[in-house]
């Protein structure tokens, strides 16, 4: 083990948006704005202000911290603001018309556990909410107050423990405190030659702590993805006392003690750090595009992949329209994108076998390959398809702010289901939800679907709504949306949520999923652990 | 999905052993016993005599099942004494030695889920434990009621419920009975062209609900192969209801549902089916035998393979006892057996990969290779080593027993820790658990150990002490050793259990490693859940 010395490459400083997703740099313009709403009828002739914290009437705090916590406590509205909702298009919306969510009466930002532990203790004795606070990108209100039976709310910002304290580089493990965000997590192990490989769409924007309490899903697509599978040991802060469990590569003993905190959502306690399991960074890597003129074809073609021992670690299917939105297609068809990696073996057949699998299915080769043999290809030469996708992802929730400011509706959604149930619950998402946009709006929307991640017993879809608003009520509207889109979900028992987590957004369709013992479990845990009910209530169970 | 039909091959009627493991008729008989015994001195002269259950004083139960109910309930005696303990070190000689656990007054053989709600049901008016029972095969103690705090004790076993409901073939998934024995199970599924691919050691005398509710480690050695990596849905009767979480690949929705009741050990509820993840047949296999004349060299190359991505079906290392006892190895070197399986891609070159990250290790491979290429090896041409390896290991727990007969101490126990920890714990383990057995009997110990289960993180040792006993007080001399052996565990900080539960006897180890916020959550969750206690009283918490 070495002991934690601070590496991190010194970044430019950027501003992030208090509004919208990301750097506030990183927003399209006005005219880029309105550029995009000429793609969608019925929406705005100009785009909305970027609104300012400065126009928000905020209150004075209702409560002021004690003198022993106003080293790590602040009142600043602006801070306050930036803290009152996650990066959901509801909120970001909501944002634009000036009506925010909720703004959290005070903001802490502790360094240790100790101060973690004594701002709980504060808080219950005062009937203050805690609102545990990551980076902030939650997109199913799992960072935001609702109701008012709390004198007053605290937002829990967790973003100043951001260390990797220690580094196991032999037994393949990392201590890492829960408020690191992606890049300066990545920053600290990059030394080590080592990756936690976790990379989801929010990664810069997001932390370990984050990605634990909503059990997030990896960038990669098939095999251990979700972190959940990554966690070695977890510490626990809760009002009831802390705790840490043991570092093991597995145990029989009990109930796993992590997987009930894994998914908590910070309503059983706050995860303050983690042993988490990392990996050598990969030396080999190869990834090809493949077309299907059918999307049925195409997913039988992943059914057959992610049934194989191949394991890529890159298998999304974009349907046709999401394939044209990301530049990957522009014919029609379905493209899948196919990714292999590994730190230690050559990677080139098993890409040839994913290949071959999806040509029996119908699939045909789209380009080169990258990084496969013979064609030189390196992390600079990706065939178009692949290197289009990879843009459009990291660019997709700026596009959709963007969209947000010209009135349009553009939001998504993910679920998974089996793979029994997955044409028609696709097939139904894209009816039903188009047919109650147009309802809604009067305008034709368009609801595309890609696959995020697949496995040998079903597949995560994950949908992008794109549609006129109804303006001045695009929360309403996107709402309903989204109530329909529960409604189907539940008829197909698919998942409320792969890895957007519940928050207070589906709380509806969890409460309906949830198996009765659990729910009764889980109440009488959180009855335990939180007796006076302040952690981020809300969200999971009331 | 296809419905339900029972295909399973008729079985020749054979007894099972109520005080010993498995099958009455594979025990050594009285001759071979005294042979066994003449290896370890200080043993008895001869074996103790079978044990029958005729001659155990039997009294009547102490409540009577209600008319409604007694279909499903027997007071026979033969099967109460069979019910009384699980198939331990230490239960074997207490049936010996005429001492066996509390005999429970009642034995229920539920045929469905209302049949278990409402033995629950009446158990909890009437203030009667219930045991929840599978194949029996417990070796930490947790099939027997201790204690009196209960009016009558009630095993509940599930092996009337022993069928695969439905298969989904294209989704790689089956609904099975919690009482199916691993072979019914396993038969059932091959006409499909399926297997669930969990093999324990256990695999003829344990239940898929059993390995569920104990979070069962299977045979393979790498990668996914607890059972909890194959649970796609639970259902669970509790005293509080019951409940079914839903069939999903995989869920970001709040904490696992099916997670809390892996692991829970009838404490929380009944486990009465699962949809399980299945698999097709492997095609290809192929495995070898590495030898080496350092043991710390072999953790090396275990370590090493352990972190690469060949992941290896079996990557067992036997140290020179062990091998020697397993007749693997004549010579002192201790022998790493690894295997390779498949069903779509061959694995010879992965063998191979792994074979030479062993050599590159100071490994030295033994005979040819099964199922490589070259040697025509097919499953009838495994090489020595492995051979002996396969047939010593279904065969050593009714060895144990034969030496229990004459009154030596033979019993395993089993871990896990990160590899940080492995050379100094093992070492530790040996030394003063030999040290101990020498002091509490006079004589000197074996003590063996070999890794079942590796990960890129860590690895699960699993000891075995063989020892002359202390005639008439073996149990006694037993505890102290594992009471010894845990002091060592809890101090490397490797797990109480790895994959044998926890139960009554490792509850000491238990409750000193569990993070003190889930033994709230989890003693409110059993409040909840379980509201007079009757569920498996004493197991995991009180």
């Amino acid at each position: 083990m070495t002991g934690a010395t601070r590496t991190t490459t010194p970044r430019p400083a950027r501003t992030r948006s208090w509004w919208g997703w990301g750097w506030a740099d990183a927003h399209p313009d006005d005219a880029e704005c309105v550029a995009m709403g000429a793609l969608l009828p019925g929406t705005l002739a100009r785009p909305l202000p970027v609104p300012r914290t400065a126009d928000l009437r905020i209150g004075r705090p209702a409560v002021e911290a004690p003198r022993s916590l106003a080293r790590t406590v602040t009142d600043d509205p602006a801070v306050r603001a930036a803290h009152a909702m996650g990066k959901a298009y509801r909120d970001v919306v909501r944002a634009l018309r000036g009506r925010p969510g909720r703004i959290p009466d005070l903001v802490a930002h502790p360094a240790d556990d100790r101060e973690v532990a004594d701002l709980l203790e504060w808080a219950g004795e005062h009937g203050v909410a805690v609102v545990p606070f990551g980076g902030g990108s939650s997109v199913s209100g799992g960072v935001e107050y609702r109701g008012d039976a709390h004198r007053a709310v605290l937002s829990l910002d967790l973003t100043a423990m951001d260390r990797v304290l220690e580094v196991d580089a032999a037994g393949r493990a990392a201590r890492i405190q829960a408020g690191a965000l992606g890049p300066a997590l990545e920053d600290q192990l990059r030394p080590h030659g080592l990756t936690l490989r976790h990379f989801p769409q929010s990664f810069e924007f997001s932390t370990l702590g984050g990605w634990l309490a909503t059990r997030a899903g990896g960038h990669y697509a098939t095999g251990r993805t979700h972190i959940d599978d990554f966690v070695q040991s977890l510490r626990v802060v809760t009002p009831a006392g802390a705790g840490t469990s043991w570092r093991l590569p597995a145990s029989g003993a009990g109930p796993s003690p992590d997987r009930l905190f894994l998914g908590s959502e910070g309503a059983l306690g706050v995860i303050t750090e983690a042993w988490m399991r990392v990996q050598e960074r990969p030396r080999h890597k190869a990834s090809a595009a493949v077309s299907f003129a059918s999307f049925g074809a195409a997913l039988e073609a992943v059914r057959a992949i992610a049934g194989s021992d191949l394991a890529p670690a890159n298998c999304r299917l974009l349907d046709a329209g999401e394939a044209a939105l990301a530049g990957a297609s522009r014919d029609g068809s379905a493209v899948l994108v196919l990714g292999f990696e590994s730190s230690d073996s050559p990677v080139e057949a098993r890409l040839a076998q994913a290949v071959d699998l999806a040509r029996a299915h119908g699939g045909r080769e789209d380009g080169s390959r990258d990084g496969g043999p013979g064609n030189g290809g390196g992390p600079g030469g990706a065939p178009g398809a692949v290197d289009a996708w990879r843009s459009a992802f990291l660019r997709m929730p700026y596009l959709r702010d963007g969209l947000a400011r010209m009135g349009a509706i553009a939001e998504t959604f993910e679920t998974a289901a089996t793979w029994d149930r997955i044409p028609a619950l696709i097939d139904a998402v894209r009816t039903e939800v188009g047919a109650a946009a147009l309802k809604a709006t009067g305008h034709p929307a368009t609801v595309n679907c890609r696959l995020t991640h697949v496995y040998p017993d079903g597949a995560a879809p994950y949908f992008t709504v794109l549609a006129a608003g109804r303006p001045g009520d695009e929360v309403g509207v996107w709402d309903h949306l989204k109530e329909v889109a529960g409604e189907v979900l539940h008829r197909h028992r698919a998942t409320i949520t792969h890895h957007h987590a519940v928050g207070r957004d589906h709380r509806p369709g969890y409460d309906r999923q949830r198996p009765d013992p659990f729910a009764l479990a889980l109440r009488a845990a959180k009855g335990a652990l939180d007796p006076h009910g302040i952690l981020n209530p809300g969200v999971l169970i009331d």
